[in-house]
């Protein structure tokens, strides 16, 4: 566990704020553009914003990866969710064979997928031959364990899910990522996220705890009281990212709260999905508040407690369309505004090159 | 007149509302796909009303053409736009060069770009020699008249404009077309389209006159005066959007009023812009209320009045950026969502294609 808790230390305390002056720069070029000024809202920012985690003022995001992170949860034994534990590990086939959601969305974002089993239930190891490629088997164990009787996963276990998810986005960037996309499978696994929110952002249980993949309002007041239950059983440490990891998480929220650091520990920009890579984003911002300024939320998903947590992050979402599947469709989605935000930035005339007089003198 | 009356006529009478039968062999298909129900929200509501406008279960929207309709507006001289008016002709050069907003957000959809002139200032004449496939010049006349002291235009000139639109509209769906995006350049042009929003939709005058390009608190005080005093002056009828569009609208608007209902004419889909092209959409409605069912809001702008435009004509806005760029950004960059939208109707599996169980038994 000291080794852990050293390496995570390590990679934190290289995590840098931006340097704001690359903002001032990029703004500086915006206000140049043959438009009224900053007329394209949330574009201009999210070039501005590229061009400071890339020190440049010629972002490229050409090369994307989305790591959809895997994992069970003993939780869902209570009936907190509409989809039985089997379709965990039958919808990583389905990501392996191109046929989910996200598949679809990253054929026309142009981006790799690749599916980490970060503690599916079942055993995936006869994928392994046919998906080297994509897919990686890091389990930590096959599920985890029920919160409501205990922590969901040992300190240590905690600490090895972030690491994992730390060292499989630092191979994505090894290889050449600009950018990375987070996703996440795991039936019941708004339940611990919803928890993490809970804990984390100190917003009421009714706001927090949604219904997920579609439960009936009797389901929603009992996965209200599973959360509450969880909460009073294990009080995790709102002041300890990993404390609540290991109480109320799951291993694919650890994994993906690794990604998030990585991604600013090698200052490379980072778009979050819905609830469960939020959740993740919420254990990542509390072992290291800076992780944020490399974060991009792609949507506000239709999970409730989603935008509390995005509120409380003060993290402005891309997209608004009601999407709630995960997978990181949302934040996958949110590239095509990125690559045009991007291109805006690049390409579009100044006043001066274009001949075009400005705004009337006031 | 009476030949342009009659010619609307026809095609008012030619469009027909939706079948909905298609909505549902759609929606039967979505609910199939390995997701929870209906989980990722308006993409399968886009993907099921482009297959109810096709009347197919294989949607295709490769081939995208954006018309950007050009105009000049005597109310200018009320001193209601942050920028002179000779940014109208300038801006159409640099749409022609390349180099605007809309032409970076282009490239990256793969559209093609059309300019029209409707009736800008500037004699656009010696650009038409280099750029024939991409200009039209079909000038109703120099600008419009400054509605404050009377109409905008004659009765006759607005039927003009709405069939010019609707023929520039044809030519681009007879060219291959498969779906159609409003643009608009027209300094001034906020002042007309609050206006007619003003007037057709009864929204108030502070809530429907906003900043436009960007003006200063007493700019837009004196913005709304304007329209209060042109409306006052010209009494339009809101139950004619003939006369609405003469009295208080613009060259542009009435083109892209056209456009609109050459889409529903076509049976094909159109992407309308912000503030100016939801004005010209207005005007499309109060001619033929079945327009809306093949009409998509591309974005909600900043300008404030557009939200109660759409609130109006109940069509949900797929982005939210806080643009308010017009030239058809907004619309244009909502085709890469509707894009995936596509993408995720026609490739996703169904459960039984990828053998994932379905949801629990309730």
């Amino acid at each position: 566990m000291l080794q852990i808790t050293k390496e995570l230390d390590q990679i934190v305390q290289n995590i840098v704020p931006l340097d704001r002056t690359w903002i001032e720069k990029a703004s500086a070029r915006t206000a140049q553009l043959i438009m009224p000024h900053r007329a394209l809202g949330m574009l201009h920012d999210i070039a501005e914003r590229l061009c400071a985690i890339g020190q440049t003022l010629s972002p490229v995001i050409t090369s994307r990866a989305v790591l959809i992170m895997a994992g069970d949860h003993g939780v869902v034994e209570e009936g907190v969710s509409a989809y039985p534990q089997e379709v965990t590990g039958a919808m990583v086939t389905a990501f392996l064979n191109g046929g989910a959601g996200i598949n679809a969305i990253c054929r026309q974002i142009n981006a790799h997928v690749k599916v980490v089993d970060m503690g599916v239930k079942a055993d995936l190891q006869e994928l392994l031959p046919q998906h080297q490629e994509i897919l990686s088997i890091c389990k930590i164990a096959q599920g985890t364990d029920n919160f409501v009787h205990g922590p969901a996963m040992s300190l240590q276990a905690a600490g090895q899910a972030v690491l994992t998810g730390f060292q499989q986005a630092t191979q994505a960037f090894e290889a050449g990522a600009d950018i990375l996309v987070t996703g996440d499978m795991g039936i019941g696994n708004t339940t611990p996220s919803a928890a993490i929110g809970r804990v984390l952002t100190g917003t009421s249980l009714t706001d927090m705890v949604g219904p997920g993949t579609g439960i009936d309002p009797n389901t929603l007041r009992h996965k209200m009281q599973v959360v509450d239950r969880a909460i009073a059983h294990n009080q995790p440490n709102p002041l300890n990212g990993l404390d609540v990891l290991a109480k109320v998480g799951g291993f694919e929220i650890g994994g993906l709260a690794g990604c998030i650091l990585a991604a600013a520990f090698h200052r490379k920009p980072v778009v979050v999905d819905g609830f469960i890579s939020t959740a993740s984003l919420l254990i990542a911002h509390r072992l290291c508040p800076h992780v944020c300024d490399y974060v991009f939320a792609g949507h506000c998903s239709e999970e409730p407690g989603h935008r509390f947590m995005l509120e409380f992050l003060q993290l402005p979402p891309i997209l608004h369309l009601n999407m709630r599947l995960g997978e990181g469709t949302g934040a996958a989605l949110a590239l095509s505004i990125m690559d045009a935000a991007v291109r805006v930035f690049k390409e579009v005339f100044t006043f001066e090159e274009a001949g075009v007089a400005g705004k009337k003198e006031e």
